[in-house]
Parts: structure tokens; sequence; C-alpha cells
């Protein structure tokens, strides 16, 4: 295909997406439609959030999220792109096969490598990825406690080394926000610290006024600095106070009492039971407001996902289901599967009957398994691109069973089949 | 897309494949419709191959070579999939993108690895692996020789050591005809010893009378042997015989004696210097048959391919091209690249925007780089896609300027442009 081609079909693609927005618009407000174009226009600068369904049965809810680089349907699960790439998938095949509306970069490791100076000169990540769709940066601070062999938190921030080149790093919540104006992502997370599982009652404390008032300097910065490519970015805070609920509740109070565009759940998803996630998920959703995007920060498997819509979670990341597919476990609708199972060595049934993904359909569960055993990127590469379609198809099912009101009864029975093991 | 769907255009596919071919059968006889599509359905069960232009300044050749899964223009490269997989590289890419006409599977590899009982299973590799157009496999013999620890050759055969798991198995003629079977290749090669460089004179004349006798093995256990899968399978002798003139004259000889459906040359590019390398191989190629193709096993840099075609050689295989890729080099029509220099950093150009392969236009010199220096699988994806769509394009345009007799003025302006260090 020429380049001419590919660029005709990128801004027909554009234009698709903007005309079915206005016709949004002038639906919903009736309006003259050059007027709608417009507003549409406008609007598409500015992150929305637009709350359609709430169910009945459980405080599940459809939305839908506005952003520069296009809309993103909620509830909604971002494949993890760490260093620019979600691991093993074509920029093509995230698009088309798996149907990512949205994934994730890991600024931590962006800094470090390709670096700020070449993102900068390609004019953000998206243009530098070859990335059309919305993208949502994390701040760095989970990075910086989880990898790093040596780091040194205070009041001023943490000093970190690379854990390419050893290399020694200082990242404050200015810089966190200074870095990801370089990304330039539409969505942007608060420098936090992260509390390990089990946390001590003093230490989640302590930190948590900390998060809060790194948040401040965050939003601050946000305030002193502009965009960089020209498209709005939307800072995210994200509520932390470990697995104490008298913290969930300040915590969640004073990220409410923000009034962000969206808000995040962070210091879950670390190592403490599914109890104590559902049980800080459903209070800190109960307090953050109803009209914005909830994030829960890296969860989880399938059923993580369904009880947590179930609480009032809009959007989920997590790298389970690209990292386990390199390790040979998909995850189905019909339950889990450990492909280097003996039981697969001559199934030569699709790899996923169900599957919406081209990969689910022209490759058997028998040559995916000798794939992953022979420790061949191709397993990897089906493996991946078939568990990030399943988690993304997860949602797409979700959400249309919530705007149904049938999300409850649906839920009740997929989660004993995704909790099978094959 | 659904099953059925792949399945109809899977058919729609072959139906023209088959219909071109008939048309030319009409064409070249002139006899009546129905008799050639019969004519055609017949011969495309066997091999055949047509030898449709000689360039007039040099011994280049174009041809086609009709197998049961489809012709193949040569000259042609076939990419290397070794364990039933091009590494990275999925098989509707390697169809489209990297217009891939023929690959080869590895017999030692493949026997170890899924083994031959799971390859029966599925109905053959073709089936197996879910690639519906030609392939080859080796006898395995050179795997042996340079791959394993531990092995020991005498008259009856060679016995090795896995690299795997360390069990023993034992290589004959006959048995690498039968593993051959099974595996069901369309072409399949005879078991060969591949002597190294340098080869003291008396060893690679011993050796060559042996993979003579062994040939003769081979020959004997086709015979006695019936394809596995309803489709015709050709077996592929070897000339061996080191850089030594006398013996290079007398396996060819001894080889084209057999009037093979094709003839392969082995035990070359094993460090040779490139003269030995080009003077084996014209020698070899005035003594081998006109009408059949002729495969040089295991050629080689862009330059050693066109070199090679000028002196008679209508078949080609290498890992140079995806296992380069690995590394970051990239083969052009204006040279080679060493992706991970410097000078590429913020080279936000297209990958080679000479290329063919969309990953050639979508992907940037600075994405790929830094892809291939954070060790990310997609760089590694991108590399081989685009190395080998090199690989296959030079091949079909060589074929068109040998088809125009413009052949020998188009190779002297490439080798230099190709030899070219960007």
């Amino acid at each position: 295909m020429q380049k001419t081609e590919i660029e005709k079909m990128a801004n027909r693609s554009r234009k698709l997406a903007k005309n079915a927005s206005i016709e949004s618009f002038v639906q919903r407000w009736g309006a003259n439609r050059n007027t709608c174009i417009f507003a549409s226009f406008i609007f598409q600068q500015f992150m929305h959030f637009e709350l359609l369904t709430k169910d009945t049965k459980s405080k599940a809810r459809a939305g839908l999220l506005q952003t520069a680089h296009g809309a993103i349907e909620t509830p909604i699960f971002m494949p993890v792109g760490t260093a620019g790439s979600v691991k093993g998938v074509h920029q093509q095949e995230l698009r088309d096969d798996v149907e990512a509306q949205i994934i994730l970069g890991n600024t931590y490791h962006l800094f470090l490598r390709p670096g700020l100076d070449v993102i900068e000169s390609a004019g953000g990540l998206h243009q530098f990825i070859g990335w059309e769709r919305p993208m949502l940066t994390d701040s760095g601070g989970y990075q910086v406690y989880s990898l790093s062999g040596s780091r040194k938190i205070n009041e001023e921030g943490v000093k970190f080394q690379s854990h390419i080149d050893g290399s020694y790093h200082f990242f404050t919540p200015e810089r966190a926000i200074d870095i990801q104006r370089v990304i330039g992502a539409d969505i942007i997370m608060a420098f936090d610290e992260c509390t390990p599982y089990p946390c001590d009652y003093n230490y989640a404390k302590r930190s948590m006024h900390m998060t809060h008032r790194w948040l401040k300097r965050c939003m601050d910065q946000m305030e002193k600095t502009e965009p960089k490519y020209g498209y709005d970015q939307s800072l995210f805070p994200i509520v932390q106070g470990s697995v104490y609920k008298d913290l969930r509740v300040e915590s969640a109070e004073t990220i409410a009492s923000h009034n962000a565009p969206g808000n995040a759940i962070g210091g879950l998803s670390v190592g403490e039971p599914d109890e104590d996630l559902y049980e800080m998920t459903d209070l800190v959703c109960s307090i953050l407001p109803e009209d914005k995007p909830r994030y829960l920060m890296g969860v989880g498997t399938p059923v993580n996902l369904l009880e947590c819509i179930a609480l009032g979670v809009d959007m989920f990341d997590c790298v389970m289901p690209s990292r386990n597919a390199r390790h040979g476990m998909l995850f189905t609708s019909e339950g889990i599967i450990n492909i280097k199972n003996q039981k697969w060595e001559k199934d030569f049934s699709p790899v996923d009957p169900n599957g919406t993904a081209y990969v689910d359909l022209v490759y058997t569960k028998a040559y995916l398994r000798h794939l992953i055993k022979a420790k061949e990127n191709l397993g990897i590469q089906i493996a991946t691109i078939h568990n990030l379609a399943f988690y993304l198809q997860l949602m797409k099912k979700a959400r249309k069973e919530i705007i149904a009101g049938t999300f409850s009864e649906w839920k009740d029975k997929m989660i004993p089949k995704l909790n099978n093991r094959l």
C-alpha cells in the first residue's frame, strides 16, 4: 500500500469517527447541523465523560469518554504498552484484531528509553509509535517503587537507579507532569506512592498524606504548563490508603474534592486478598463522583474485572493478559487454558472457537501449544492477541449487558465459567 | 471473520490459481478447454519445472515450478521456518506482506518437536501450521552435523543427541525419507553429509561418495513408500565435494545422472570465501540438467543471491534475513542499515520508503531502532518482515529483469548499492 493511500484511509477513519459523534450531537441537541459540527469539533479537544446507563441491580455503568484522539466506550480495558509497544503485537493488530480503544504507556520506561528528546522530536508518543487512538501514561511512581533496586523516597520526590544502565534519576511530582507533557498521552496520572501489601497502618497513612500533597503539586504543575502537541491532556488523581477503610474514605474524599476529569484507585492488586480488593473498590467508588470515569489501576483477572465493573469501575489496565499469554495461559469465555498441558497436544480445534481475533480461528490449539513449548515468538504473538482481544470483547459484552439492563444475570452466569480450568 | 468465510476465501484463491494455470494450458496446447482443465488438474499433482527465459548475457534463468500446493516463480528465495514457524511472522503476513511462495522446514527440529505423531495426526505440516503454499524440508543432515554436541557418523547413518532433552536418535537415509513423508513437504531433500570448511581433500572425497551411496538409499526408500497425504512429494539430491573442483564435477555428474525433478548444491556457504562459492556454483550449474530447478542451499546475502542467479541458480534459502533482522540489520535496495546506530535515533522517515511490506511504511526508523534496542519483540517482527519481503522482492525484480532481457545491466547497477553501508 502506498503512503498516500494509508493517509487517505486514516483521514477517512477520522472523518467517520467525527461524523458519528456529530450525529449524536444532532440527536441529543436537536441543534442545526453546522453548529453541531463545530461544537463536536471543539468538544473533542477536551476530555468529556458521558454516563449513559446505570445498572439497576449493581453499580455497573456504561459510559463514553471523549478524548482528543477519539472516544472510549466504558467499561474499558487498556492493554499495557510499557516501552511504546504492546509486546509482540503490531499496532494494526491492536487496532483491528484486539480492538483496543486506548493503550497505556509507562513513564518510567519511556523516560529511560527512548528518552524524552526522541519522543519530543517525534512529536509525542502517538506519533513516535504510530498509534492514533487515545493513550494513558502512568506517572512512573509504581515502576520506581517496584522495579528499582535502589531508591530513596522523601517529601521532595524519589531518587532511583535505572534498571538499564544504573544511572541515577530524580522524579518529583512536577517532573512527572513535565515528562508526561512530553510523552503527550491523553490521560496522565498524578505522581503517587503505591504502598505494598501488607502495609503498616501508620506507613500507609503517612504515605497517603504525602500522595495527597504530591497531587496538589502535580495539579499546580499542570496549571503552569501547556500541552506540547496542540491537544488537551487530563490529569487523573489517585486514591491510596492500602486496605484500611478509614484511610480509603479519607483519600477518596480528598481526591473527589478536586473535581478532576477522572479519578483512579491505586494501591490495590498488589497481593491483597480479592475480598479486600472488592471491599476497598466498593468503598472508594461510593465516594468518587459519579459523573467522572473511575480507573482501577493494575486490575486484574477477567473475574476481577466483572466484579469491579459491578462496583462502579469504568477503566482497567493490567499486564496479566499479555504476561500470562507469554507463559501459555489463555483466557476464554469457557475458562482458563494452560496450552502447555499434554491434553492439547493433538487438539486441532481452533485456539478459541468463540474468539473474535483472526488468530483464534486460523491457528489450532495443538499448533499454539507447540509454538509456546518451542519458545517460538509466534506462539507469544498468537496468545497475546487472543488474550487481549478476549479482555476487550469481555468489556464490550459487559457494556452491552449494562445497556440492556441484564448485566447482573449475565455476570452471575459468566463468573463460574471464567473461573473454570479447561 | 468466520471460519466458513476463511474457507470460502481459501477456495476462491485455489480456484483462481488453477484457472490461471488452465489458461496457460489452453494457450500453450491450443487444446479444447475441458481437456486442458483435466490436464491441468492432473499436472498439478506432480512437480513440473518450466524454464521460461534464459538470459543472454549471463546464465540466469526465469522459470515456473509447479507443485501440488501451487506454482513457484523462480528465481525464488525460501524463508526458513525451522520449527514450523518463520520466527515472529504470522502465516498471513508471510503470505500477504512477505509474499513468500514456498517456505522451508527443518526435519531435525520438527522430528524432535512437536514430533512425528503430532504432525501426522494433524495431516502433515501444511495442515499443522496452516500454510497452504508449497513447502520444502531439509533432510536433517545439516542440523545433525551443525547443532548436535555429540554425534557419530558411519555408513549406516548418524547417531545424535537431541539439543532439547539429550535423548539419542539415529537417522539413516531411509529414516530421513520416512520422516519427510510424515512431515509431507512438497520438496524433500536427500540425506547427505555437509562437510565443513575447510575440509581435508580425502575426507571430502570419502564423505561425498558416502553421500552418493546415501542418495541411492534415499531414492530406493522413495520408491518403496507412498506420500501420506494424497499429493506428490519430490526428492532433490544434493551435490557435495567441498571446494575441490574435481570432486564437485564428479558429484554433479553423479547427481545429474539420476534425472531427479530438481537438484541441490550443498556444502557451500559454510565459511568459504565468496570466490569459492561462485566458482563451485558455476561449475556445478554447468553440469546439472538445464531443465530442472537448481537449489543452492543456505545462501546467502542479497549480493550472493544475484551473483548466483547469474550462474544459473533458481532457488535459495538462508536464515540470514531473519536472523540478522533480530540483531537490527536491515537489507534495503539502497544498502545495509544497522538500525542500532545512533544516526537513526531521530530519523522519523519510514523504515524503507522503497519497501513493499506494510511495516516499511507505517513504522519509522527511529521507532524500530528503539524497539530493537529495548529488545521488544515487535522490533524483531518488523525487521524480519522487512528483510524477508526485501529478499522476495529482490527475487521478483530479478525475474522480471531476466524476462525483459536486462538482468545483467540491472545486476551490475544493484551490486554496489546492495553492498553499501547506510
